[in-house]
């Protein structure tokens, strides 16, 4: 698993919402080997952890020559973030600029209870 | 049927949106013969099979020289896409650019179980 | 009646949307019988019939130089059109330029089993 | 009661839609006696009357030189137009330029049988 | 407790919605003390009192050189514009401007009844 | 020669410069009948006269039912603006939504004493 | 002439440009009575007095019930801030919402030695 | 050489501009085969002929299936227009949607008198 | 003088222009003691020495709790970053959020050579 | 000297322009040896030689993982491009997204006679 750091939930008595986008991500095609380039949202109600902004940073920079697909990615980036901080709910975006003239997006969501199970 | 590539859904177990956006979508009027362009878009929540991009690029240029209305166009590409890949969900929508000073849009879904007899 | 040409649903077994913009309509005001100009947006979902979008725009141009309310028109015109091509679903805006520094926008809706009985 | 020019609703038998904005408006600060400056909507779906547009725009002008405050304007101009037109629905909302490097918006809503006994 | 100066809301037969929008927020990080840029929205539903405008402006100013996290600071003017003004319902977003590369967000809500004991 | 109402310019001890722009221009292409729409713009330097902005509305409405190219309409207004004002300076140009998939504009000027001779 | 408090230039050695914006002007049509809304801007090179932005703001309040066309309104503004500050460079540009179906702009300049003499 | 339908410019005593866009411009790249997608936009000073609009689009679509490099393409289509209608200045700019990640964009320019020979 | 770390410009042979854009700049009006939101743009034409990028942003955040003029800010640090880099050409534009309706704008320039002898 | 593929420029006997533009362009800083982002545009005259469009972004790919700061990546393009394809002007601009809040641009130009004994 990776390790990514967090703090507690200063307010984890009252539901309410994160989002971190980070616009400048990129990763490598695995089949080419050329840059994709994405914007990537990361959207969640925290349980008991908060992700830590800097660390989230770094763990996205491990991408950058790394070769995956957008759809493995974005459901591979949701389980990370998800098993570091067992939130009540995450949603993971990603939106991708144009290759061979189509754009592309993924969004794939978690919900605490009912997709514990599932994984 | 139409023969599109297709991978292996690496997260079948759980429902994620997958949206791929081709803006140089071109067509022809099959009264005038003059070209339609439009945006052509695929929203889908995959079963057991992903649309691979790039087959999905070159299945958009055969309409290039093929005379069609848009709403039937709209309908066909829904009926092909959800013949290859079996899909929990998906919706097409494509958005004209001005013919006689009128713009069109026309969007169609398909939903597993509910829609399958219809067909 | 009025007499727009239709042509047959291609896909009737399925529901599916279809919008046609006109930004350039234009009419008279019956007070002051200056021009009104405005944006029609027709969005319906087909039963049987489809409306022929050149008839469409030739329907429009009928109010180039008649003299009617912004009110009276958005209604009319969904009447006109809902008797045409007996939709499942019918909905006109109509969206107009400043008058006096006030933008108007009207919109009226149809629904085929709900509203048929009222009109 | 104020007094505001109508006229019939022409087709009364249906549920449809009027947005009238205004984003001229202007009223001064009870406080400072300066200028406000705002946009000010007004959405409603008619039952009898409709609300004549030039009159509405002379009620407007009305407040040019009154001093109110945001809160109060945005309720005093919904009880004024439901007494005036009896709708079957009315929104007023009020958005206004930057004061004091802060921008404020203020929406209210009337629902006829719901709202008719609070007022 | 803090101190924020309010009125009593002259409409408060009815639920209607006021919204302040502070653009120009600025407080400090509390791990590099270097400033945070970011848009404070403030949406309720009054109950008996309103929030003043202008002790509203100089309650935010307090944060110009106070070190603390988006998350708490979200949380913190929730709890003390509640407690000020006991509103039926409240809303903070916070949006903050891009720091390494990474833009946030923050909203969290309070309802009247359900929200009143987990405080 | 055409008749607009002119008022005496208030200060031509200097040179300075007047826009009207008229985004609901409406005139009727000489092929095929069909409506033009379009935006045109008077950019002037006056000399002892001002043209009023009341006639010259009325004067754009006389294109509303005739017939006339792109290029010609807009070297006519100059001819007839310049004939009714004498200006130091004038330019008018006219830009057009899309027939046929193309836009177009033109823009032509005059300048007074190096441009008399030639009309 | 006008009194509106002016404040030593502090760096009166070099030329420099200074622009004030509001976007918030309204005055009065001296044929309708109606209000006018427009942005005014200020933009000068100062000499040795520079315009103090509170009383500039106050000097626009003036217009708000004052009857004038948007020709002699830009020159007189003109004439009044180039006899308090005698600038080395003055433009004032009107900028007008839609009167009829028209917007309109207005851009008149002076210029130290070269425009004294005609005023 | 190509042929262009022309007409008699009716206002060739004046230097006046033309511009004719046209957005949906489509070729083929000769490398592989596949369609580049570009705006293409004509800017002329007419002498004695002006293009005409219709036969303008029609020479356009001729490039649907060919393949052509921007560079060439730009030139060339400069090259053919100014062969067909003689004028004073004309101007080609063709701007084409992403291939690899990046845009392009070729101006290329004629001058009567100055380039005559030199073609 | 002030001090902000600068370094040799590693291509001094060449006139080139490198611009700084700082969007949150923050200082206090010296009247009332109240916050300024501004965006500061510096840009040079270097000549021996660069400005170092985290030097200039410490270097603007001393103003944040400093009273000063617009007019006064923007020249005085025009006047410290030429006394620091002794640049070729030097800009500086400053650019202020709404304050009492009216938004600001400085621009002031120096010239080697040209402007040396006047400060 | 670096290496990119060039094409004979088929129009040398005239002077037009290229522009491309890359959007997706990555290096790294450094100092820190994180990752910067920013728009490199390519605009240039060809004499005989035209730059070939996969190899420039091949060329740019490059950069990816090297550390390099922005004055000097930006005329070292210049360099390197002006000596490929020896143009008769050239001119690199390079934009950044922020860092630190701050936002930069360079810009660098080559004309051929004029800028060759420098280098």
């Amino acid at each position: 698993m990776i390790n990514i750091e967090t703090f507690d939930n200063p307010h984890s008595y009252r539901d309410y919402e994160i989002v971190h986008e980070n616009p400048e991500f990129t990763s490598l095609c695995p089949k080419t080997g050329l840059p994709d380039f994405g914007i990537i949202t990361v959207k969640y109600v925290p349980d008991l952890l908060c992700i830590e902004l800097k660390a989230l940073k770094y763990y996205f920079l491990e991408f950058r020559n790394k070769g995956i697909f957008y759809e493995d990615l974005t459901n591979q980036i949701l389980n990370d973030l998800v098993g570091v901080c067992q939130p009540r709910f995450m949603e993971i975006s990603t939106e991708w600029t144009s290759r061979g003239g189509m754009n592309s997006k993924i969004v794939a969501k978690y919900e605490k209870g009912k997709d514990d199970q599932i994984r």
